[in-house]
């Protein structure tokens, strides 16, 4: 039996994209005689359709969609995720299901059992969970058909209390398949790999892993499906973040060969260039899907900004990436020469618009309320504000997105303007930690200077007052992250981290920090998802509470 | 059996008042003779405290103010809801549960068998179902205790297939104890009614309910706790938007009787009374337990920012509203005068600070860009923005809050500026419609005129250009907010509205306003909740997809 894995790119609610690119894979692998064809998890509609699923409507399209592709099935069988009506009188009314078609129709359906409900997951929020569970039998084998979480009840942490290849593995399946829609962080391949092997040897049977690629907003999946033998040896691996389709013959001996030249990564790739990788990915999908082409940002001289306009330009291209200098009179004249230089270096748009006379504008125009009150956060803020309306003004003249240069460490801390340099459509770098962000640079100047060596070493400044240092106010980014890392990735208390090693003070200052800012990260844009943790839909934290400390 | 009802404020998070107050309200119930004290559900650490449950620390305050609460239970035995360690092996670690304290011991916990996972409840995200259900035996009496949304699953439409009564009634209970945190939406007092009255007829045993009062920043717990005989009758009803204990004595009969008057309704109030007073409590809230006092907003003479600028002085007193006129050289005098108005009507303190050199100033800056491009959205949008970087360097100066004025109608549309008019902590009427809005300011002067005439009966206007109009860009509000309330509230497609008489290219259009403004939203601030489906939690939409038309 020959199986086509088709690893593709969805675009939530766009049936008719959606329907039209797995039929011409269908058609495809046809072509080239496979007797299969596997697309990942609730491939449809896309994923996350969120809310969408409440409406009948959407499932209804969905319906229509399978229909569309089922008359395509004809000497070829396929499996499609979709929402589903259940039609049951208990419980909710939606199965997140994987139907399976041959000869034209839908000859099996198999519901997902386990909901992922934790971080950016809301399943159980809109779908009701299987408890039959039932092989398919084709073309002489039987195969244990499973939706992405279903193999995710670890041995050592099980998240729910039943495990569907417990009951499948007693109808005696010859191979497992499992369709998903598993989003990337960095760390997530390589547990990926484990919790599936660990599947295959403990069934003792070969597996087919299917995942979707894309982004949706800040979520972004990378691709990189799998295929294991039965002792949980990983003998093929699809690209990451791009569309493949790849084939595999189950023999009658219940081996998977293969004929193309394996894909195995000898080595998995540095944290660092999957997260640059990520994010070209995410910028790029969120243009091409909401139909924009043309990026703006503003450029300080740093390097969040710096890097930022780096990985536009790649993502975009750099004709196609507007860079705005926008000095004020703390403006150092070494930060406008860097910001030069990057633009010099990219190839990208600039203009520069100086804010003086603005900030002078607000700052009179306040003068009979201010009345001589000393400078502070007010006047600085008012800074970062000024460029923001400048930055927006020309998003409404000219189409442009504006791209949020926030980095973790700062959205955390939130030493960041609200409705100014907190500004945005997307959030670029808002899941990277500002020592990540120096890898970033790095790694993005491994072939030669893009980003000024000067912007890199620095000492980060805000330069909304006079000499100005990040250190003025926070810890050093080095002992800053680490004390993030263990509040925000690991839920650590403050007795924990400090126990770690970390300065009382310091560490009760810093929690007391992120929890102040819960009220202006809730009004941040999207976030480009990185890490296991990133704040937005997958760190839900009240506003109005008296935190821990 | 004497058994007190204590329907209190808490505050997430602050263990500290949540405990001395729910001790102080034990020593007061046994001063006046009561058996036992019921609490609502998690009221230790306030509800809802979302993500702080996954921190471990979190749970153990929690396990440490019951141990405090406990040691005052001596003669007296009371209900407290906690979120707590289960200690299994498989599944989620923590449950939704009760206690119950007698002689200074946990006697007996129940657990929440019904998780609500849908519009603003995330349960499941944080909790394993129990499917354990037991009697507690107390004084020679059996209570059925459940948690909130176990007694939700109605015959009608049963979202979950179990039902913690069937199995408790088998027990033979006297009398059933229902712990909730039920948020406010206009109709829900009557639905809770119905369905509690269902649940007391059904099992023919009384029934007291104790729920929360207070808000936790958009969600507003409406209090009315209820007592139903064994006939479903509603015989008692504690107040609503307020904090308050009372007294039930269970007889040997299993008969609810009491000695204060009944405070039961003779009629439910109106929805628009219900929603201003569930708005009042709303903003104090916010304020009170984030620490701050006064409010500031911008006032432009229109009904929106009237209606909110009333609403804050009678929430926090009009010496703490700050209302500034920021008028542009599109605002009409009648509006300034309809501004200055209100601030005679409420005595609030009031600034006015014209905008016009700042947007020249700004426009001059962009001239080499913009280049004699004609007036349009950007110029719009560059005075919305300019009265909110006043605002926000007012907050910054003074310590002010800002109060967003935005409605419902508009949010959906996405007709406001984002990091404009769309400012601010807390949206105070973002989840009023724009019909409902007037009907507000009528009730606001329903025993004299606050809000002046003239900005009730004047047509909308956003006066960012000459003559505008809100019905230049969008179909009157009284048929606007019928298609809202058909695509929100009730997810019908466009197909199913049209039917409903509308007319088709308005509705398509409108649904698609709604969609493309998702990014919008997105970055909105939090949205005091008083319908069913408020923008904000309850409503989670992908922002780049394709959308229904």
């Amino acid at each position: 039996m020959k199986i086509a894995l088709a690893q593709l790119n969805y675009h939530i609610g766009n049936f008719e994209s959606n329907t039209a690119k797995i039929i011409s894979h269908i058609q495809e692998a046809k072509q080239n005689g496979a007797d299969l064809v596997v697309f990942a998890e609730l491939c449809v509609c896309g994923y996350p359709a969120r809310d969408f699923l409440e409406f009948n409507e959407f499932i209804e399209l969905c319906d229509e969609s399978a229909k569309k592709i089922a008359e395509v099935c004809i000497d070829v069988a396929c499996i499609i995720g979709l929402p589903t009506f259940n039609h049951k009188t208990e419980g909710k009314d939606l199965n997140n299901s994987a139907y399976f078609i041959e000869d034209g129709k839908v000859k099996a359906i198999v519901n997902k059992a386990l909901l992922p409900n934790y971080d950016v997951f809301d399943e159980y929020r809109y779908f009701e969970p299987s408890t039959e569970f039932n092989c398919i039998e084709f073309k002489g084998k039987k195969i244990a058909l499973t939706i992405c979480e279903d193999l995710w009840n670890t041995i050592e942490n099980p998240l729910y209390i039943t495990r569907p290849m417990d009951s499948l593995i007693h109808q005696q399946p010859d191979v497992m398949i499992n369709i998903a829609a598993s989003p990337f962080a960095y760390n997530h391949d390589e547990e990926r790999i484990a919790i599936l092997s660990d599947n295959a040897s403990r069934y003792k049977l070969p597996l087919l892993y299917v995942n979707q690629v894309g982004a949706q907003t800040e979520l972004i999946f990378d691709g990189g499906s799998l295929v294991f033998d039965n002792t949980g040896k990983l003998i093929d691996e699809l690209p990451y973040f791009e569309e493949n389709m790849a084939y595999y013959t189950l023999g009658d001996d219940d081996v998977i060969t293969f004929d193309h030249p394996s894909t195995l990564k000898t080595e998995r790739p540095a944290d660092i260039e999957q997260i640059y990788q990520a994010i070209l990915l995410g910028i790029r999908d969120y243009f091409y899907k909401s139909g924009f082409k043309q990026a703006i940002l503003g450029l300080s001289g740093g390097i969040d900004s710096a890097v930022v306009c780096a990985l536009a330009a790649e993502a975009l291209g750099a004709e196609n990436v507007m860079s705005v200098l926008l000095p004020s009179r703390f403006s150092s004249d070494h930060s406008l020469k860097d910001a030069e230089d990057l633009v010099a270096n990219l190839g990208c748009k600039s203009e520069t618009i100086a804010i003086r006379n603005i900030t002078e504008a607000i700052e009179t125009s306040l003068h009979p309320q201010f009345n001589n009150l000393p400078f502070n956060i007010a006047e600085e803020n008012i800074q970062s504000r000024s460029r923001a309306i400048l930055l927006m003004a020309m998003c409404n003249k000219f189409g442009y997105i504006l791209l949020n240069t926030s980095n973790k460490s700062e959205a955390a801390v939130g030493y960041g303007t609200l409705y100014g340099d907190m500004c945005g459509g997307i959030s670029v770098i808002g899941d990277v930690y500002k020592t990540q962000v120096f890898e970033l640079a790095r790694y993005i100047n491994r072939n030669k200077e893009i980003i000024p060596i000067n912007s890199i070493v620095k000492p980060p400044s805000a330069e909304l007052r006079p000499d100005q240092k990040d250190t003025d106010s926070l810890p050093e980014y080095d002992i800053l992250d680490k004390i993030l890392e263990g509040y925000i990735e690991h839920r650590l208390s403050s007795a924990e981290i400090i126990k770690m090693g970390y300065d009382e003070p310091t560490v009760r200052r810093v929690i007391r920090l992120i929890n102040l800012a819960e009220h202006k990260r809730y009004q941040t844009p999207p976030i480009l998802r990185v890490s296991p943790k990133a704040f937005g839909m997958g760190r839900r934290m009240p506003i109005v509470g008296k935190y821990l400390s």
